[in-house]
C-alpha cells in the first residue's frame, strides 16, 4: 500500500512538493520511507500525485499524476449535521465519520445543549479528519464547518437530495427501511443526516427541520449515545449505497 | 425516565437491596434522587425491580417487580469476536457494542497483533459495559470474556446461527446483503461477527474460521479502523434485525 499525505495546493510548485517539518517527520520517521521511496501527495480536493523523497528533507519530487482509474472514486455528498456532545467526544464523531465517507460535517448547537464550543476545536477536528482521511485512503478530506445553532444551519442550507432527522424512540420508520425505499441510482447523489443531542432535538428544532423537508426516522429501539447514533446512521447510508453500486 | 443500576444477585435480600457506596453515591449525588424516589435495580440477567431510596444510604426498598410488558425484550444473541487493537481503544468497542445490543464480547489476540493485554483490563471493560447498559436501558449486561488467541476461541465455540468473518478489501458480498439474504424469523436467534485487526486476519486464522462455517463478508469499499469496523458491523446486524421484527 502506498502511503499518502494531504498537502495544501500552495505546497505544490511544478514538479516539486514543499514538505512541512511535520510531513517530513511523518514520512521519514513514522513511515520510515527513505530517499527515492514513493508516496502519494493529495490536495484533499480530488487531485493526487505520486512523489518521491529527495535528499533534501523539505522537498519531494512529483513523479506522475495518479490516474483516475487508480483512484478510489469520490462518492456522492453525505452530510452530517450533529449536535455537539459534552467533552471531547466530538473528536470521535469526526474520526469515525471520516472513515465512513462523510463529505461535510456541521457541528451544531441545540437549544437543549447550550454548549459553547471553545475556539480552537475547529482546527483540532480538521487535523483529526485529515489524519483519518489519509489512514482510510480517502482522496477527499471532509469539510468541517464552524459550530452554529442548528436552526441557523438549516435555514442557510438549500440542499436537495434525501434529508433525514434521526430521532430516538419515535414511532418513525427505520432509517435503513427509508434508505432502501428512497435511494435509487438517481438520487444517490446527496444524503443529509441530522443527529441530535442526548436529550433529542427540541420541538422547535424538529419543526424547522420538517419545514426543510427532513423526514423523521429512527435508528431502532436501542438507546444510543449521540456519538454512536451518528456513526450508526452513517454506517447505514454507506452500506445502503454500496448495495446499489 | 426511571434511572437504573445493575446489582449482584447477592445484593438483593428479600425486599431489601443493599447498595454499595458507589451505587449510593451515584443514585444520591449524581442522579440527585432523594428518599422515597424510585429507580430500577436490575441483576443484568433479565430480572429487574422498582426500588426506592431509604434514609439509610446503604439500603433501598424493593417496591415491585418490573412486569415483563414494561421491559425491553432481550434480543437474540449477537456475539462479537474482535481482535484487540493497540492502546485503550477497545474501551470504545465495548461501550459502543453494548449500546448496539451485543450479547457476548470475545476480545481475541491475532497472530498479526501479538498484543498481550494487561491483567486488569477485563474488569475495566466489564465496568464500562455495565455503565453503558444502564445508560442504554438494557436489561442484560453483555458477557465479556478473557482475551484468548482467536483460533482457541473459534475451536472452543460450538455456535449455531449465522457466522460472518468481516474482511477488508475482499471481493466478498457486503455484510448487509448477506444479512438480508440469510436472516429470517427462524434464524434471527443467533449472529456471530468476527472483526479483525488493522492488518486483517492471517491466512491461517481465515482457514480456521471457514472450517467453522464462517462466511466471508465485506463492510464496503471504505477502509475502516478496527474499532469502527466492529461498530459498523454491529449497526448493520441491529438494523437488519429491526426490519424483520
Amino acid at each position: 500500500m502506498v502511503q499518502r499525505i494531504t498537502i495544501r495546493a500552495s505546497q505544490k510548485k511544478g514538479d516539486i512538493v514543499e514538505l512541512t517539518a511535520n510531513q517530513s517527520h511523518y514520512l521519514r520517521r513514522v513511515l520510515r520511507l527513505g530517499v527515492g521511496d514513493r508516496f502519494i501527495a493529495q490536495d484533499g480536493l480530488g487531485a493526487q500525485w505520486f512523489a518521491t523523497l529527495s535528499e533534501d528533507p523539505t522537498v519531494a519530487h512529483v513523479v506522475e499524476v495518479v490516474a483516475a482509474a487508480q483512484q478510489v472514486l469520490p462518492t456522492a455528498p453525505l452530510r452530517l449535521i450533529a449536535a455537539l456532545p459534552k467533552g471531547n467526544s466530538f473528536d470521535q464523531v469526526v474520526r469515525q465519520a471520516t472513515e465512513l465517507g462523510v463529505s461535510h460535517i456541521y457541528p451544531v448547537i441545540s437549544d437543549r445543549t447550550l454548549l459553547k464550543p471553545k475556539g480552537n476545536r475547529l482546527e483540532r477536528w480538521r487535523r483529526i479528519s485529515q489524519e483519518a482521511s489519509e489512514q482510510s485512503e480517502r482522496i477527499t478530506v471532509p469539510e468541517i464547518f464552524s459550530p452554529m445553532p442548528v436552526n441557523m444551519c438549516l435555514q442557510q442550507a438549500n440542499w436537495k437530495g434525501l434529508r433525514y432527522l434521526c430521532a430516538a424512540r419515535q414511532n418513525s420508520p427505520h432509517l435503513l427501511a427509508k434508505l432502501q425505499d428512497d435511494l435509487t441510482s438517481e438520487n444517490l447523489l446527496d444524503v443529509t443526516l441530522m443527529v441530535g443531542p442526548e436529550g433529542g432535538w427540541t420541538a422547535d428544532e424538529i419543526t424547522v427541520a420538517i419545514q426543510q423537508e427532513y423526514k423523521t426516522v429512527t435508528l431502532g429501539s436501542v438507546i444510543l449515545r449521540s456519538v454512536t447514533a451518528s456513526i450508526t446512521a452513517l454506517s447505514l447510508v454507506a452500506a445502503a449505497r454500496e448495495l446499489l453500486i
